[in-house]
């Protein structure tokens, strides 16, 4: 069944549980301990608790940790692991095996990626990104611009925009570095990744893919699209667990001549030498820094076990079933309420992410009091200031019911005009 | 009783059984679930487990995470873990409220503060350093000096050594930054901090300490020494589990001006108004990278739970009377076999562990297969290249009989020959 071709009022709950019953990853829903009562659209902040994953860690800590001791470095593949997980991340990303490797966190990753791209082109003193980027994008950049400077003299940003200028308006022989977010974390647009690529390097320049908001949403193909570098995060549709490590990919090509500013001795050649000379290892070991935090690395590890068991291509089919759905509802039932739709309509543009945005009669902001009241009523999603309502569609435990029960919440909300109540007004930080 | 003046030949298992009855910290003991069978003297590289720990962090996963998932963020305090864990390794290392953040991994904390400091004396164009100290220290500060050089101009850097040359020779008014390692992490050598602290301020430049094998050591008092920056890891004797986070401290005289370069968004001063812009969080905040890794986070937050329990000259004392106690089994036993005592004897120069070395008719390396056949027999330390049997004594878990049964195995291995079978060999990677 289309929905794009369904008349929307022909949709309605019972619709939503027979795409359920021929949903061919619905057997994964029960791998996730979700809440009763509870329909989880964030994901894409932080993604859901397999039920593997409680026994792992508390395995790892009892078994590696309390008996294994100091001798789990080697004896557990203590020091191997994140390079281990990395190939295992590397599927899901279009990259080769050797290509991925865990980092710290997101931020850490990407200054070792940028800082390592923009050495590969030093004679070039501009790096290129756009305003809607997540923010820590761009503070980075901030950081590596005037260290990679001279004194007084930063390198040079330029940032795209919606609103112009566009990435061809700026791309010309004095860019370095091209770092853009994939799928954008607040709106879900989603960029076609070989075409910017391409451009960007037909303007020879080097391109860095933030893959946050794509890795476990959406199939990536790196190396098909050509790319130099990327980093993500692991703790959004990954599942990895609060915080879980970063990973960096690095094009096979850049292997030999990448540097990265963060020299810790587990990038280093020969760690265990404990020389007084670095000198970086080859491949992507490079990349890395220093211990990881193996409590963390657990939890990940859990959930790439469950990530090999998944097709990327149902993921993606199921993912774009769940947003048109919500899209269409929304369409059909809010637009009355002043919902509008943010994300693009157009699927191979749109993540795994929608955003809506209160229009009309309603003013921007009250989007903030209408998420604390749906979440009030055990739907979650989120709110990114100034304006927009984001949902985040995880295919592997979000259902065509839980679509449907979030929009008709959201009407019911709307209609009763319950998120007036003082309770939803806006205060203090929403994380 | 004093075992300096007490003549070795009359300490015997019964004295040190005795001492075990009279020690105020035995009771923490029983808190750390050691195997059975094992004298674990590798505490100084990984702290053993906290029986209270697996318990907690199972609760994290299942409570914080798989229940209250993004709602946790604030509900659970998540975004201020870094903040509040931070304020109670404070009393540790004698830093105030406000002082401390937890980190990434050590060596992007390291590189934080390093390149933070030089930047406070941009004038200066060198860093010094020691040959022996963890090499990824070193590393780093390769690194820093690139960055914070001009092209083909990095900044010097200096390192002093116990053969010379010492930091008198290489302090003057061009070294903006002395990056130390207060407590060696191979031979357990201590430096008088208040007194090189006082000797860097002389010459104009800034004081980093690496407090690595000295918190949950040795007591430690920054402000009283008028430090400047300091890191350190919380996975040796502080016990958070294997690379659980580092942390950072800044005398709070540097908050206003401080730049660290790893500038991502947990750093800003509004992170949750998701400017295009960086702007520098107030005080130490500012340290911060981006998401913690919060179920290596949540294994830290256990342990400090039983260290607010600790008096640290209780600590302090227990300490120096276990390594006071190897130093004199091991002259008294195993002098007559070749084995050296490489560690300081005055016990204010000495941190928490003590290193041997093989010397006379054995061979330097012969040291690894003599550790090698300690572990096999459940004593486990480790060895580290060239020459080096290192033994850390951690004062909550380590007991004097502890002690009397290392060196009992040690002198019944040499004594016996057994060390030199194949399987103790040296082969591959010591970790």
């Amino acid at each position: 069944m289309s929905l794009a071709t369904s008349a929307p009022h022909s949709i309605d709950r019972a619709t939503c549980a027979a795409l359920d019953a021929a949903d061919p990853l619905a057997r994964f829903r029960e791998r996730f301990a979700l809440p009763e009562g509870v329909v989880y659209l964030d994901g894409n902040s932080l993604g859901a608790l397999p039920r593997a994953t409680p026994g792992h860690v508390e395995r790892v800590i009892a078994e590696e940790w309390g008996t294994g001791l100091i001798r789990s470095w080697n004896d557990a593949g203590w020091f191997d692991k994140p390079a281990v997980l990395g190939d295992r991340i590397a599927p899901l990303i279009g990259a080769a095996p050797g290509e991925v490797v865990l980092g710290d966190s997101t931020s850490a990753s990407l200054f070792q990626v940028v800082t390592a791209a923009a050495r590969i082109r030093p004679g070039r003193r501009v790096i290129i990104s756009e305003c809607g980027n997540f923010p820590t994008d761009l503070y980075v950049l901030e950081s590596v611009q005037e260290l990679l400077g001279e004194p007084g003299r930063p390198l040079e940003r330029r940032l795209i925009d919606d609103d112009g200028p566009t990435l061809d308006e700026v791309l010309d022989g004095d860019v370095a570095v091209v770092v853009l977010t994939h799928v954008n974390y607040r709106t879900g647009r989603m960029y076609d990744m070989a075409e910017v690529t391409r451009r960007v390097h037909e303007a020879g320049a080097l391109m860095v893919w933030d893959l946050c908001h794509s890795v476990g949403a959406v199939p990536v193909e790196l190396n098909a699209a050509r790319a130099d570098f990327a980093i993500g995060c692991t703790y959004k549709y990954l599942n990895g667990g609060p915080g879980s490590p970063s990973f960096i990919w690095v094009a096979g090509r850049h292997h030999g001549v990448a540097r990265p500013p963060l020299t810790g001795w587990h990038g280093h050649a020969r760690p265990f030498d404990f020389t007084v000379g670095y000198e970086p290892a080859d491949g992507i070991t490079r990349f890395r820094v220093g211990t990881p935090q193996l409590l963390a690395v657990a939890g990940l590890e859990a959930s790439l076990d469950l990530w090999a068991e998944v097709d990327l291509a149902e993921l993606r089919e199921k993912s774009l079933r769940l947003t048109e759905l919500f899209i269409c509802l929304v369409d059909a039932r809010l637009a009355e309420w002043g919902i509008e739709v943010v994300t693009p309509r157009q699927s191979a543009r749109r993540g795994s992410q929608v955003a809506l945005r209160a229009v009309g009669t309603l003013d921007a902001g009250d989007g903030y009091a209408l998420m604390q009241a749906l979440i009030a009523r055990g739907v979650i999603g989120d709110f990114r200031a100034p304006d927009l309502m984001r949902f985040g569609f995880a295919p592997l435990y979000v259902t065509h019911t839980d679509v449907w029960d979030a929009v008709a919440a959201l009407e019911e909300i709307l209609r009763s005009g319950s998120w007036r109540e003082p309770r939803f007004a806006r205060r203090g930080a929403v994380t």
